[in-house]
């Protein structure tokens, strides 16, 4: 039985100019790593960058170097300012032209008398490319290598997701124990650094947050290993009870 | 008359574990990005990054010199994941020890008896740096050079970006005009690439939107020049009427 890489890590880079100008929030980050988290990949790194050529080029080129995986948002639809597959192209430097599949997918979704330009313009991409099926609108994402090419709409770019699941090798999954407790961080700072200290492989976070008016923190225990985050669980709910702080849930 | 610079850029180092894991939904990049676009400043790169010392002090030295304006949110709290000072002390080979004036200020906010070892944490800093007020919680923020470091928590960041506003030398302001359609991208996309092939100074966007069940497109046009957006959006009307298009809005 082949063992389970004990790390596989995935970066995001979401090509739009919407995103920077502040017009779009942004929610592909949250969707595609909740995902990830169940294939058990990290994410690392997410990069929000502009719609131009040279950016994406550079940005592609120097992030697949260092993540198993590379998910791209954006800038795969019909219009002039979509122009991320071209990008990758010429980052791989594979032909930009009509990938004979996506076009027969297209065709077939829009008819031939409905298949107009800029709809065939979703058909170009790197000729080499392997694609990504999408049950939303027609257009498909695309693969190179270990970048994967998904729209910007996030609920097209999540039906995507469920049938890219089966490509996506990932490590040991990452599970978590969240505590939320009423206090503040400066109250709790000491024993949780004395607590991390001890379990060097459970990463431990520590968020306030302010919900109807009251102030709490979060406390997220993240680790691969069940069992150690058991243990730092129990350790953190015992210096809470001496500390007489109130545990206000869990999950 | 001193001449307002033509392009002032500025970068977004979020730092947060929280946000990769998809457990936050980041908003900060929205709203500093309405904020910069007030102040001319385009915002043209965010960054996602873990709390993890190497990443803040390699992404902080990358990022610095590409960008008129980094800012950096998160990490600057009590607790022991919170590591962004200590990183930018790093990064800039500045001492990172208490702040005299952040002490200050931080201990008349807490009262001396209150004022507890994870709250003094907050006024260790590049003890060089100038200081960010906040007018929430007490704790600042501070400055090194063209690096501005912000809280993570959405309230307390927004809270303290009126006071910094002055300390920001903006270029010309983006301004833009967004027209709501009743259409779907492929049935623009040829005309709109005309229109932004004629005007080389503005950037057209196209975005498509599902709303009540009912597909459209936002088309935003984008510039410092309020003329040349205007004579854009002309024309850009005038190939509506004559595709039969139905225009739903603008602002």
């Amino acid at each position: 039985m082949k063992k389970t890489k004990e790390k596989v890590n995935a970066a995001i880079i979401i090509i739009g100019n919407e995103i920077l100008s502040g017009r779009t929030q942004d929610v592909n980050v949250m969707n595609i790593s909740f995902w990830l988290n169940e294939l058990g990949v990290k994410l690392e790194e997410v990069r929000i960058i502009p719609d131009i050529e040279s950016s994406i080029i550079k940005t592609i080129n120097e992030v697949r170097k260092k993540f198993n995986y590379v998910f791209t948002t954006g800038g795969i639809g019909p219009t002039h300012d979509d122009i991320t597959s071209q990008s990758i192209s010429k980052a791989f430097n594979i032909k930009y032209d009509y990938h004979n599949e996506a076009y027969a997918i297209l065709e077939k979704y829009y008819g031939k008398k409905k298949f107009n330009l800029g709809r065939k313009k979703m058909a170009k991409m790197p000729i080499k490319a392997s694609l990504i099926l999408n049950p939303s609108s027609g257009a498909p994402g695309f693969i190179v290598d270990n970048v994967y090419s998904l729209p910007g709409v996030p609920s097209i770019l999540k039906s995507m997701l469920g049938g890219l699941s089966n490509k996506i090798k990932g490590g040991k999954k990452i599970l978590s124990k969240t505590i939320f407790v009423r206090t503040v961080e400066s109250e709790i700072a000491k024993s949780l650094a004395n607590v991390q200290r001890k379990f060097k492989i459970v990463d431990i976070g520590s968020y306030p947050f302010f919900r109807l008016g009251k102030i709490g923190v979060s406390i997220v225990i993240r680790s691969t290993d069940k069992k150690k985050i058991d243990e730092c669980y129990k350790e953190i709910v015992n210096f809470l009870k001496k500390k007489k702080i109130n545990m206000i849930g869990k999950i």
